[in-house]
């Protein structure tokens, strides 16, 4: 594959087309610090949005859920889907109003997504779906059985047609703003990890696992 | 507006059902904690899914973006939409692989979006969306102006066919896995606001406004 994608009419960003990444490791960097998307997709004619957790691995993102599960089922249906990831890293603040922005990295992905059908691969991506969020925790529970590979679907969407926009850095205001007598600047924002809170059904009590400690999704910057 | 809304075969929790949610009250918590959306449209019979602020007032939400946006002007043609809000709160590891799970409220509403006209109801929504984000900027930020004002486009969703999910506590597993040898529990995820960098512009240099020191999101938990 490519290692910068051409953006098609659908990716392109249009609006501060400055802020467009299509470099593919550049979108793989977001992914693969975000675990929760949301993802778009359509059924009689109403446009469905949900949260859900996702892995990559290589050119392909995987997703899971309920064999019985609404969203899911309509996914498979060779419909078009959109999967978008947002990481969300800080308010700028400007000395205008109207100069207020976010400072974020989203990707969105189209394509269709399609049913993970071979036992090896759905288990790998399975695997590849708890080691993204939670690196090492794969092997430390209790591995799915039949029962629970049957009732669970995987979903495999191609990271073909996509694009990340990016904004970092300070507010910029308009020249003669400037002197606007209030503070301007950034309020950093990321998503922080707190003490591990044990189950209270824990027996024996168990030293929280090394991979748990200092837990951080910026991990990858 | 009734207190509980009726789910509509559109918004009912249909997978575990018992974390379901049609409390207004209760959903205009989540709403009001969040400042992230991520909205769903179709175009051309392509979802897309977009991440956007937005803002709340009584039965309203309302976003904004540059008049000249795809996302507004697409949202404008009395074209379903879906706004999607969501709030992560932990990873919840439980002994067993299939039964890890998150900790999340996430909200649902299904509508459409409406052009917001009115030069009071625009300039009284902007400021809902600035208030919503970050109390008091507002008033100490310079006002939009009428190039502004004509620049922005808002517009409104009723928050009438919605509904919310929400998981909370502990791992829950198989009766025979709590003997599993390994930790369990949950992490506490959270939207930490770090300490305000200064917009190297700053001139004279000026101190940080009460409104922004222990900026938290939660602070309506």
């Amino acid at each position: 594959m490519p290692d910068t994608q051409m953006p098609t009419a659908r990716t392109r960003v249009v609006r501060e087309p400055h802020r467009g990444v299509y470099d593919r490791e550049a979108v793989y960097r977001i992914l693969d610090e975000g675990f929760l998307c949301h993802i778009g997709f359509v059924a009689d004619g109403q446009p469905f949005v949900i949260p859900t957790s996702y892995g990559r691995k290589d050119g392909n993102l995987y997703i899971h859920g309920s064999a019985a599960s609404r969203m899911l089922r309509q996914m498979q249906k060779d419909a078009p889907v959109c999967v978008t990831v947002t990481l969300l890293d800080g308010l700028v603040l400007a000395r205008s109003v109207f100069n207020h922005s976010m400072n974020y990295r989203s990707v969105v992905i189209l394509g269709k997504a399609a049913l993970v059908d071979d036992p090896k691969e759905k288990l790998i991506a399975l695997r590849v779906l708890s080691e993204h969020i939670l690196p090492g925790r794969w092997d430390d529970a209790r591995q799915p059985n039949e029962r629970e590979l049957k009732q669970t679907s995987v979903l495999r969407v191609p990271i073909e047609e996509f694009s990340a926009k990016v904004r970092t850095g300070p507010p910029i205001d308009d020249e003669q703003d400037y002197s606007f007598p209030t503070w301007a600047g950034v309020i950093p924002l990321e998503m922080k990890a707190g003490v591990p809170i044990n189950d209270a059904k824990l027996d024996p009590p168990r030293v929280v696992p090394e991979y748990l400690q200092n837990y951080s999704r910026s991990r990858t910057l």
